[in-house]
């Protein structure tokens, strides 16, 4: 390998059900190793590539930030449409910079950005199935924006961690837990400097049992105060999650707020 | 066969990309083999389903209206639920409701509504890949409505007939063309009383066409004069091609306008 040239971003969309999650498999059908063949071809050696966000099997990105090191001059074009036209169809490089070699897609992020779309109605989706959540009765969406304001701020989010999670530590800094309906869908805005594993669909749990009205709103504080997993309700399907953006120091140049290219996603 | 009890009109929303088309195929496949099997398992005998509009393959429902006949009395939410429950995940039916026995889901109709959706963005769709169209270059909206509003009438669309088409006559009355952008997604809302094969698939070709700046929006107008298919641009892709609706006359009490579960679609 030659003298590294240049730090490379990259921003990212893909649909989640085409791969096993973000994170290299052994056997491939991560989007990590499609990025990584592709970028390859582009630049004539390995690479190994860092994202901001590791997601899930089913979980989508609107906008995924990553980040390699290669050793080839290439012209920024050359990372978005090149790249592209070596990736499947469910992955598309949607932008590239050139940065500084001390940053870093996954520790020099100051916010990670998500989105969840939520089907509200008696039938569930065809035309977006694997892409919405979906909850067959009718929601209060009052009932769940009062219980997402419970969650705002700095907290042991120990009830809504995953058993796997390898975070070090469960306190989160909660910046927004927004929610809005447009027709029968509900969209759901979500900001933190970190998430745990599985966090958001857990809370989605959450306030889907609370707009039921199985819960009243207030419940979600007693449930972050048990700090206790097995108090609060199961884990919220994959299907509606997007990865919508990443926030860095300003120093850094790169887009800070989440953009989406279609009108939800 | 006993006596038949009931005609039922369902709506139906499907994912074009599941099936190969809406009519039924000798060996499976069609959107229509899926259902017929799906109300068999409900109704306990065969039905015959009939379609106000025969989608080509890759081609997306919202809502196509569909009828057949049964021999059972089941309550009208059994042929939602549980034709559903027998369903795949990429087709649902959105409502039901009985009709007297002159309705016929194909015939009755006096209009039908397409939409058409057009991401006009540099990079291909990832997250809506096969289910929207893409064109990379900018796209002149105003130039391309003023093209559409040339169609608005009763002409003879030659140009844009598939050479298979078996409709009687070429002459077909458009009464909707409407371009709208939401921003990259073009959004495109057709209305007539019926439609020749690929005749909103090769409209979009030669929107396209004038949009990007290659003919002025008067050329719409000599195209349709020309009445000949090789002098017009190639028919677009499927992929943004949504099935929207059906109008019947308000005495059979169908809803006749398209309505939409989500957003766009």
């Amino acid at each position: 390998m030659g003298k590294r040239l240049a730090r490379i971003v990259l921003a990212v969309e893909y649909d989640g059900r085409a791969f096993c999650g973000w994170q290299s498999q052994p056997g491939g059908g991560a989007v990590q190793d499609a990025l990584e063949a592709a970028i390859a071809q582009l630049a004539g050696h390995q690479v190994r590539v860092h994202a901001a966000g590791r997601t899930d099997a089913g979980v989508h990105a609107a906008q995924q930030i990553v980040h390699f090191d290669c050793d080839v001059n290439r012209p920024l074009t050359a990372w978005v449409r090149g790249v592209n036209s070596f990736l499947p169809e469910s992955v598309a490089v949607l932008w590239s910079r050139e940065v500084e070699p001390d940053f870093h897609a996954r520790f020099s992020a100051t916010a990670r950005h998500y989105r969840y779309l939520l089907l509200n109605h008696p039938v569930r989706p065809a035309l977006l199935s694997g892409r919405v959540g979906w909850h067959h009765a009718p929601l209060d969406l009052e009932r769940m924006q009062a219980a997402a304001a419970c969650l705002i701020g700095t907290h042991d989010f120990s009830s809504f961690r995953a058993a796997e999670c390898q975070a070090h530590s469960p306190v989160k800094q909660l910046t927004r837990f927004e929610l809005r309906a447009e027709g029968r869908m509900l969209i759901c805005d979500v900001s933190a400097g970190g998430f745990l594993h599985h966090m958001v669909r857990n809370l989605m749990g959450a306030l889907v049992h609370i707009g039921r009205g199985a819960a009243p709103a207030e419940w979600m504080t007693e449930l972050l105060a048990a700090r206790d997993r097995r108090l609060a309700p199961p884990t919220f399907m994959a299907d509606g999650l997007y990865f919508a953006g990443v926030s860095y120091p300003a120093s850094f140049g790169i887009a800070s707020e989440p953009t989406f290219r279609h009108h939800l996603v």
